[in-house]
C-alpha cells in the first residue's frame, strides 16, 4: 500500500504497529501480571458477552476456568454463581490478553509474558495447552483436563519461567520471522515457531534443576504440541495492536474476536468499544465422522492475528495447511492479494519466500474493508457446537462486514 | 513413474531403495564403525582419486585432515606423507560412508551412524562443523578450526552419543517427512530438521552430565548450525543406496560425488565400479565480492541426496532456498518434473506439500538419464577454487552426462 495514501491518524497507529518488537520474557501467574484481572474474573474471549448471552461453548469453558480456578466445586455451583453475579466475565483482549478457541484466564492461569523491547508494553496469551485431545481450551474440563492444568501451573511454567530468564527472553520478532521460512503462518500452524523455541528454551530448561522424571514430561509437552508457540504469535498481535489503539480518527482494526456466538472488533479510533455482528460458522475440512452439521460459530481471540498480517493472510507461507483448512496455492495467493487491498501498509521483517518475499500486509483499515467489500480471511480451527466435543475440523472464516461498517459509520459520527 | 516398466533387476533394487527406514542411533569414532577404515587412510568425496591428481582444494582437506588426526605435524610433513604413499586415499562412498564438500574421515572422526531398522545395515557422516565461516570440510585448517574438531571430537560427540542412548535414537525418516514439511529439501537447507533434531536431543543432551559451561556451549553448536542435520540426510542416501547395490542388470544410481576434480557415479548392476567425467563448475549465486570466476569444481559427497530423491529434486519445498541459488517456483517445478522422468519409482512418505503432496522421485536410472538427456539437479555450496578461501555462493550443477553414458555402455556389455 502506498504510505502516501494514509490518512494522518492511519499513519501513527500503522507507525505504532510497526514499531513493536516482541520479545517473549517471562511465564507468569495471570494475577501477577494481566491488568485489571481480580480474582472472581474470568476472561474470554471477545466481544464481552454476559453469561446469560453465553453460547453452551463458551459456557462450559467458564465452568472449566471457574473449577480450574477453584472458583466452584461442581459445574452446578460454577453457573449458579455466574448467574448470580458471584463470578464476573470480561473479554481478554480488553486485558492487555488474547483467549485462543474456548479459552480463558483467571488468576492463577500461567501466561506468556510478551514485552515490546522498546517500549516495555506487555501482552498476555496462557500456556498452551495444545489443541488435539481434550483441553479446557476447547471447552472440557473433564480430570484429566484439570489435572494436566495443575501440573502445566505447578511444574512446567515455573521451568519456563526459570529458562527464560536463564537466556534472557526469546526474541519473538526473529523467531517469527524465521517460522515464516519454516512453513509457518503462525495461527493454526506453529510446528516450526514451537521447534525453534524449544531449541532456544532448551539450554534454559537444562539448568532449570527439575527433578529427572519431570525433564522428559516438559521436554515431550513442548515437543509434541506444535501449537505451543501460538501464545506467543497471537500474544504479539495484542501487543501491537494495542501500541496502535488510541489515534483518534483512525480505523485500523486494534481488535477481533468472536465468543461463539458473536464477533467484534475495534478501532484505535474509538478504543474500548466493540462492533459486533453474528459471528458465521465457518467452513473448511471436516476430521473422519464430522460434517458441516457440526460446526459451532467462530470462537476465539486468534482472529486478531490475520488482522496484524499473520495466520489466514500468509497461508501462502504454510502449504502444509493448505489441504487442512481447504485452500490451494492460489487460493493462498488471492488471499494476501486481497488483504493487500484492505492494509494500512506492509511488514519490514515478515515475509513470504513462495510470494518472492513478498511483506505482511499490515494494520487492516475499517475503511478499506467496507469500500472494497473484502475481509481478512481467517483460519480457524473448528470447534464441535456441542460442549465436550472437542475439535472437529479447520477452516476459514471472516468477521462479518457489519462489523466494519458499524465502526466505519461511528467513525464518520465521531468526525462529524 | 509405472511399476510396470521397471525390469526386473531394476525392480528389485528400487525396492531395496524404498525398503530401508533411516534411524540416527549413535555417534562413535569412525575408526570403531565405518568398514575397511585404518589409522593411515583418509577418507574423501568420491570419486576415488590418487594424490598426484587431486586439486589444490582436496588437497588442502586431505592436509587438514591429517594434521586434525595426528598423521602429520606440519602440511609440509603431510604433503610428503600423501606423495610417499604413507598416508593412503579412499573414497567415502565406497565405506558405507559419505564426505560432504572438501570434507575427510579419519580413525578419529565422530561419526554419525545411521542404521536401517529392519537390516541393521549402517552407513555413516561427519557430525557437521556447519558450512559457514571456517571448516575443515571447507578445505581450512587453521588453529581455530582443529580446536572446534578438538572439541566436537571430546565433548560435543559424547554428548550426542549419551543423549542419543538416552532417547534411544531418531526416527530420522519420520524426522525427514516432517522436515520436507517445514521448508527444507534436506541437503542445502536443513533449518528446520536441525531443529527438529535439537528437539528430539535436547531432553537427552540435558541429563548427558555435562558440565555447565559445556551445556550452553553444546546446545548453541546445533542451534547456529542450520546444517547440523545434513549428516543425517547424507548418510540415509548412503544407507538406502547401499542397500539397492549389487543386483545384477540394474541401472539404478547407487554413489554419485565430485572430488574437486571430477564427477563419478556407481550403478547398482557393477558395484564398486565408478563412472567418472571431469566436474563441471556449478552456477549459481556468489556472496557479495565472489564471482563465476572465484568458484571451483563441485566437490562433495553430496551429490547423492539429489539421486535418492531429496534435495535439488525437491527444491519445491524448500521457497527460502530458491534465491540462494539462483531458482524460483516455476524452475523449481521444472526440476521436478524432469527428476520424474529420469526416476525409477517413487518414495511412499517424502512429499512436497507445495506440490499438493506429490512424492518425491526414487531412484535415478542411468538408462532413463541417457535415453531422455535429462540429469538430476543437484543444490549444492560453491566453494572458492583456491584453498583457504571457503565457500563463495549456492548454486546449481549436474553430473556430466558421459558419466551415465559409460555406465549404460558397460551395463549393456556386461549383459552381452
Amino acid at each position: 500500500m502506498p504510505a502516501a495514501a494514509l490518512s494522518a491518524p492511519d499513519a501513527v497507529a500503522l507507525e505504532r504497529l510497526l514499531a513493536v518488537h516482541p520479545r517473549l520474557v517471562a511465564v507468569r501467574p495471570a494475577g501477577e501480571v494481566v491488568p485489571g484481572l481480580e480474582r472472581d474474573l474470568i476472561l474470554h474471549a471477545a466481544p464481552p458477552q454476559p453469561w446469560a448471552e453465553m453460547s453452551e461453548l463458551l459456557r462450559g469453558g467458564m465452568i472449566g476456568a471457574a473449577l480450574n480456578e477453584g472458583l466452584a466445586a461442581t459445574p452446578e455451583e460454577a453457573v449458579r454463581k455466574a448467574a448470580a453475579g458471584e463470578i464476573r466475565f470480561a473479554a481478554a483482549q480488553d486485558h492487555a490478553s488474547m483467549a485462543g478457541g474456548v479459552g480463558s484466564i483467571t488468576w492463577s492461569t500461567p501466561m506468556m509474558v510478551i514485552e515490546d523491547a522498546a517500549s516495555g508494553r506487555r501482552a498476555f496469551h496462557p500456556v498452551m495447552e495444545g489443541l488435539t485431545g481434550k483441553a479446557l481450551v476447547l471447552g472440557m474440563y473433564e480430570a484429566e483436563v484439570l489435572e494436566r492444568l495443575r501440573w502445566m501451573r505447578e511444574v512446567l511454567a515455573p521451568a519456563l519461567e526459570s529458562a527464560l530468564q536463564r537466556i534472557g527472553g526469546i526474541d519473538a520478532h526473529a523467531l517469527m520471522i524465521e517460522a515464516l521460512r519454516r512453513g509457518d503462518e503462525l495461527h493454526n500452524r506453529n510446528a516450526a515457531a514451537s521447534s525453534l523455541a524449544a531449541e532456544l528454551l532448551a539450554p534454559g530448561l537444562a539448568q532449570a534443576g527439575l527433578a529427572a522424571a519431570e525433564i522428559e514430561r516438559v521436554f515431550a509437552f513442548v515437543r509434541t504440541n506444535p501449537q505451543f508457540f501460538v501464545a506467543v504469535s497471537l500474544a504479539a498481535s495484542r501487543l501491537a495492536c494495542d501500541a496502535a489503539d488510541g489515534v483518534p480518527g483512525s480505523g485500523l482494526v486494534t481488535a477481533c474476536g468472536a465468543n461463539g456466538t458473536d464477533t467484534g472488533i475495534r478501532v484505535s479510533g474509538l478504543p474500548g468499544r466493540w462492533f459486533t455482528a453474528p459471528a458465521e460458522v465457518p467452513e473448511g475440512v471436516f476430521f473422519p465422522g464430522f460434517s458441516a452439521a457440526d460446526a459451532g460459530r467462530g470462537c476465539g481471540d486468534s482472529l486478531l492475528i490475520e488482522c496484524y498480517g499473520l495466520g489466514g493472510t500468509l497461508l501462502a507461507a504454510a502449504p502444509a495447511l493448505w489441504p487442512v483448512v481447504g485452500a490451494d496455492e492460489a487460493r493462498a495467493r488471492q488471499i494476501y492479494a486481497d488483504a493487500q487491498q484492505i492494509a494500512l501498509g506492509e511488514h519490514a521483517d515478515y515475509r513470504v519466500p513462495l510470494l518472492g518475499g513478498a511483506a505482511a500486509p499490515a494494520g487492516v483499515d475499517v475503511r478499506r474493508v467496507v469500500a472494497s467489500g473484502l475481509r481478512p480471511v481467517i483460519d480457524i480451527v473448528l470447534v464441535h457446537r456441542e460442549l465436550g466435543r472437542g475439535a472437529v475440523g479447520f477452516g476459514l472464516t471472516s468477521p462479518p462486514l457489519a462489523c466494519f461498517q458499524q465502526a466505519v459509520a461511528a467513525l464518520d459520527a465521531a468526525a462529524a
